[in-house]
């Protein structure tokens, strides 16, 4: 399935964090990639998983690989002999380390939200660390792919991925913002259901089974909300995430107040016009469910207009992929100058 | 377990609609009264359940009653032998069965919508039927417990019961805007996400186990919406309802703007002083989860207020205890004068 | 609802590892009991839930104790104000916790394996530790109710509770054997699927939300294998566990060898027989499914024959009541002469 | 992202029950396949279905076909234009359009059951209905992929796929019984769990979310015990079929006596063997647990071995993938003469 005839010509990619979640979803994605192969896996130093076999952690891909998964002691000669990396890491380690992987001309694909924010002095509040590397923010390049600028994330080493919630909120709500078509003085109000795996491959409590039902958390606390405000252009909203019974996906049911004469068809039209040159959002006539996009590439967007001047959209992508690792792939394709949807297969 | 001791000076109750999910949760919970006793279960009369077992509708109830499910043939009849009748049943039956049972001085508790809104040209719109009784919509008393009339619910005789969405929203939001706490320029975001038993026990693809997944639906078109804002005493809200993939409860997700001077301090205050003398709603130090409330009687209320002036209430119920069974136990004691939670062992 | 009128004359109990899922079950029946009360909740002395309302562990509980959790530092106080103590611990704990309680003539409910194999021997092998304590296997009564020696539990001040999976067996088993209606050259295949409740409240990564999928596990090798062969007369079985992705019950499935002339009116006579008497096992007509009991006190059991000479059972019971907690209530009450079903509303 | 390059050249298959969960899943994986093209989808003359577009069935496939889902009204015209088709029909149906098909020459892949037993006196019992085309149940190739006589496929038009439950018995248990490692005086006693999608896409109470829980159904009288039976040359098994509350996936716990000398090492031989040309059977190092084959087409296997003579064999498959959808394209691409993987992306 995996041909390799071209193995001499590919990219050479390392996943660090490559036992978490998004990490063997990248894994998965990259094995079927045409021009880029994963010749490393790391995991932390400390980490128990040090040593296996990839299958041992996600059974999935039990046969498509015989790489394993290796301490990344040795991050500068980790660096010698990749073009790309891929950081599935928690967010004080990615700002540690990429800056070791750019010294070695390593493009660098931060999955966490070391990067996201421009100012340093949101760190401390919002992430709960210092930020080792706050010269780095100017650089990085914030791949949310459908509004990134091409012409910078072509030239960008550091580029940083949006996190599942603010992916799913900016692709519903940039388009009718940038039309104008909002009435702001209502801050839009997210409503945002997660499946657990949001919350990392980790042994806590709060994602043992049993302890895991529909519930409300980081309620006005939650870091997703300043990216959301940033990237929106400083638009200030409500953000309320919850945590579901189920593994995978986000689904955002978002309201929002209609400027004067926004209408059904002029929001079809703006929507329609956002996304019609981009494979992996879709615009849907009803309102789609969770089942749609988990497992899958894809935003899905759909809308409900009131006679009395609001809206309400709903988004749903699959958090660790359009929400982590295929969006990740997405962002390295376009800044390879690949069709953003090469190696799916959908 | 069930003590008959008292049997002979027992009222005695008939369930009409008692196959369906809220007709065998009544059955659970009055098998274990002191003061009512069930002696007759119906469905409808073309019903596929009429002869069977109730342990064949559900297993739970195995051993627990030799009571059979019987065609409704003869309304009138069936009254002869009762002083309560609850109606488990489409909102039109309700509505046409009503009057039978008054006319024989039966209590009628109904759970269906048919006497919930005072306006008989709402039912066309909201639930596509002209009403076939709206004389009696006058009469009706719309019993939430906690803000019921009480001197009114004692002479009453046709006891309306909220709908699901109602009992979580107007718990959490009826003490801030009776106390002025509530900036109601913006109207109050409900999201809420139901189990799929609030569908009710039929055969429809879209209740399907693999059909089902995260969605909203009804948005802006709900007919709990008007329930609601008619509850609230006119105060318009948006109403996003969700289908979760779970049986059972509601976990409803409120935000609305605060009034000036409105804190953390008034609001808990308020929040206080409405429910404590009332048995279950419990209002919690964090945020409920779903499974807190998930096969008991109660509502469970916690609130997060943000420092540029917003609050996000998140209430919860299970849909078919609070938002429809243990409501209509809790609205019959309270009719009977016996204390509200009579005959409820939690 | 918890009438304390008669508080004065109850007995007064203590659970230790209150803050499981057994123990926050046993707290839930035992808070509706007319003769017990519980007056001490513990856990172990570096628990990070010392300290802790019980409502802060298990919403469910909001305001139906004022009971916190508090590390069990000296035992020896502990068994001064009480007549009965349930031990809701790790095997290795309740050996050496068990005579403490014992010397200050506290009757010990345990619902560990520490006490449930008569060969000190086995505790090594199967439990992973040497018997603090084995000359009190010799006086620990094993109480399975519906089999245990009423005369002798009486007696006991060490009960000892059965294993949830062996619980589910036995009931299905012991009525064919003890009437020789199967042919026991095939040893009986138990297949059960059981909740993740089953592997405790802990903060294991096996037990993470996304990590749980149905799966076999223990094969040939799980510690209920030797108590349900040991309590079915040393008869030899094959058990085969799974791990299923739901919070409670166990569904067993069991096939055996029918002896000659064994038929279904036989069987059927035999499993009436032995359950008549006994409130919490219930011979169905079909076969029971989970939700039949989950929640509920039961085990019910269904069969079917096939004309070559086998049967198949299906036993279910919730693994947190019949196979704990409930179960552990029941036997308490017929160690104080109680009717079993005591306290309990179903 | 599906290359149209080649269209010109590409096989035009027809997919009759395209509605249906492995109607959906066919196309999906179909609409990757280098060498065969989905030119029509059917749905039966009376379906709600018909006339919709694809993605109104199934959102994950909006944006990717443009096809229709049409009446079969004429058969014969609907064979004119293609040279496969897919029948994911009722049973019934299959057995009266595969000869239509034939006779135009297209090559028929039957999903139903309707063609894998040879006796057609076995269909009245185990189906319900006498069989319109018995002639041609000896013409049928079975086509399970790793054990089909591949010269035979080569030349077949009418190729019957196996049954998902018979999919995961028989990769199981035939190498062990072809090489004679059983003692089958035991019948092999086969727990299956499936995923409700088993139970196809209709609204019945049955398959309803709130009804559906952990239950065994279906023992001594599956109709895949037939199947299974004559495809392991006449073998007999227990089989013990579960519906789980989960959408996709089957779990098989397989147990069976082993003959004398048979251990570990020659089983792993044995699997080894059978399996290391074939794409899609992946021998695990321990158990496999149901995600890992949850939308993937391979069936896993795993064992265990008692020192007292007993094997207990996992096997686990996506019910919808290798248990239908993918296993007919594997068997098709056999029938073309591809490599069997051919299409897949995994």
């Amino acid at each position: 399935m995996h041909d390799d005839y071209y193995r001499y010509k590919k990219l050479r990619a390392a996943i660090v964090g490559a036992s978490g979640y998004a990490g063997t979803e990248l894994l998965r994605l990259l094995l079927d990639h045409p021009e880029v192969k994963v010749t490393a896996l790391y995991v932390s130093e400390q980490s128990v998983d040090a040593g296996k076999q990839i299958d041992e952690i996600d059974g999935r891909l039990c046969g498509r690989t015989d790489l394993k998964l290796q301490p990344l002691s040795d991050p500068e000669a980790a660096a010698e002999n990749i073009e790309i990396v891929f950081l599935a890491t928690e967010h004080e380690v990615s700002a540690r380390l990429a800056p070791v992987f750019l010294e070695k001309c390593v493009k660098v694909f931060d999955l966490s939200g070391a990067f996201r924010l421009a100012d340093p002095k949101l760190y401390p509040k919002h992430y709960g660390f210092e930020h080792a590397h706050p010269e780095l923010l100017e650089d990085a390049v914030y791949a949310l792919p459908e509004y990134v600028d091409e012409a910078r994330l072509r030239e960008a080493n550091l580029i940083s991925l949006p996190g599942c919630y603010p992916t799913a909120s900016q692709l519903a709500l940039r388009p009718l913002i940038d039309a104008g078509l909002l009435d702001l003085s209502m801050p839009p109000v997210i409503d945002a259901v997660s499946g657990v795996s949001g919350a990392g491959r980790k042994a806590k409590l709060s994602n043992a089974f049993c302890e895991v039902s529909l519930s409300a958390y980081g309620i006005f606390t939650h870091r997703h909300r300043p990216e959301i405000e940033e990237h929106l252009g400083g638009v200030p909203v409500i953000f309320n995430p919850h945590l579901g019974a189920f593994k995978r996906g986000i689904l955002a049911t978002i309201t929002a107040k209609l400027a004067p004469g926004a209408d059904e068809e002029a929001i079809e039209r703006v929507y329609e016009r956002a996304y019609t040159e981009h494979a992996f959002v879709r615009v849907r006539q009803g309102l789609p469910k969770l089942d749609d996009v988990v497992n899958q590439p894809y935003c899905d967007i759909g809308f409900k207009v009131s006679d009395t001047g609001y809206i309400v959209i709903v988004s749903a992508i699959d958090n660790l992929l359009k929400g982590a690792a295929s969006q990740a792939v997405q962002a390295m394709n376009m800044r390879l100058e690949l069709p953003e949807d090469t190696g799916f297969s959908v």
